[in-house]
């Protein structure tokens, strides 16, 4: 199987169809192994007392396991979130941006699978983890 | 056991503590048996096209176990979300707002668990369900 | 919606896919709310200590969820697990049957998903809960 | 942060306290980057149709992240899991082992959590993903 948008082409689609999210979500890097995926930390994703939210870091996730599905369907937007998991494992570095490492468990006919590792930027322990299963609808065939 | 804050006690110390957090996130009902939330949906709850975003559903989860805990635990501010897993299981209704009922099914030493079932106000079929795991720090003892 | 098949005709319908676990997994009650199963606890659902172990809690949240979406569609046996999500909540009460209350969030097309609570039998605090989706094949349409 | 065990210590351990489990689940390898663990595949592994039971892959996870536990930890056996979530991502080659590669993202005062993808012998692809939470007594301190 190979990539059916790169990474230009993924930032170019999610740039279209959610500008807000790309920018807040730009894409470090793109391969068949997987994505990593930046969160730009601003006022908005912080929680009194300068911690990145939890919902933030839920959207990191989802939007990472998203745009891998994209980067393999291509040009259509219809996936859906079904199942989440998330775990917290350590509070991040306030002023840190979050970094998501994200791989495809599984691309199925009607399912796909991705999980992900986030790290506050240059350190080496996980913040959290995360797994999202998305549901494609049978229209893409 | 009894609640450590009713439901106007608790509802003044979100506002206290989480002002924001506090308007988005009205209580609308409070007892021994759990809480009803509602997320007040506005503009930045929503992605294109309209639907209630996933963050802003895991927000509103997070939300409310915390909220619970805190109405057995009194006015300390210190839990943290350690695991979660949240499912989508509908669409939510266009323009209305989502209200949450969530139980506390464990509160321990160091663990609380809470689950949390969604529907759109007004509608009978649940559009997500979700269990948050908090750690309570021995600070508080 | 209805039942496609009564507890009489679920329970016989077990017992002829799935001999072994209809022997460990009977059926107390079913209706259009859910369903209430038992974990008869023998020597082979024990861990060390005496503990019915999470493996075997595994199996009872499973076990429910697939008898309700089969209560529904009927006598076919071809729903496979996807995601699943348990938590365990205290210690089961040493020597007593796990009694599991379970409930059918969703029955789409192809996608079902319940959440179970399990007890000790005779005791009101809960022991674990879990979510368990199921894919639901094509070839059933 | 050093191994308090090493894999031969540590199968002694497992040996001693659990000797059913143990002969199940040998160690393949152990190291700070985490463990491999094997579900030697038997007759009551298997649910009818001959592919790998749910509770065997579960108690495959739990296992592995128990162990890493343990080898960090030393010799004490009171580690209890508290929240799992579990995704089957393939149906497992028949007549295989599953192997377990598991890492420990984080191992703190009071709570560990481990993550494990799971292939079939042999295969490339990930059969199922699990991640487990487990709760450390404060007796160990």
């Amino acid at each position: 199987m190979t990539l059916a948008l790169n990474q230009q082409e993924l930032s170019d689609y999610l740039q279209e169809i959610f500008p807000q999210v790309h920018r807040d979500f730009p894409i470090d890097a793109l391969d068949m192994d997987g994505i990593t995926m930046r969160l730009k930390v601003g006022e908005q994703h912080l929680r009194p007392g300068g911690t990145v939210s939890g919902p933030s870091m839920f959207a990191l996730a989802d939007v990472a396991v998203y745009a891998m599905v994209l980067s393999r369907l291509g040009r259509q937007a219809l996936a859906v979130t079904t199942s989440s998991s998330l775990d917290f494992l350590r509070k991040p570095t306030a002023g840190c941006d979050i970094v998501a490492r994200g791989r495809l468990l599984k691309l199925g006919r009607t399912l796909a699978v991705g999980d992900v590792l986030m790290h506050s930027d240059g350190s080496d322990n996980p913040v959290a983890r995360a797994t999202m299963t998305y549901s494609i609808p049978p229209e893409r065939q």
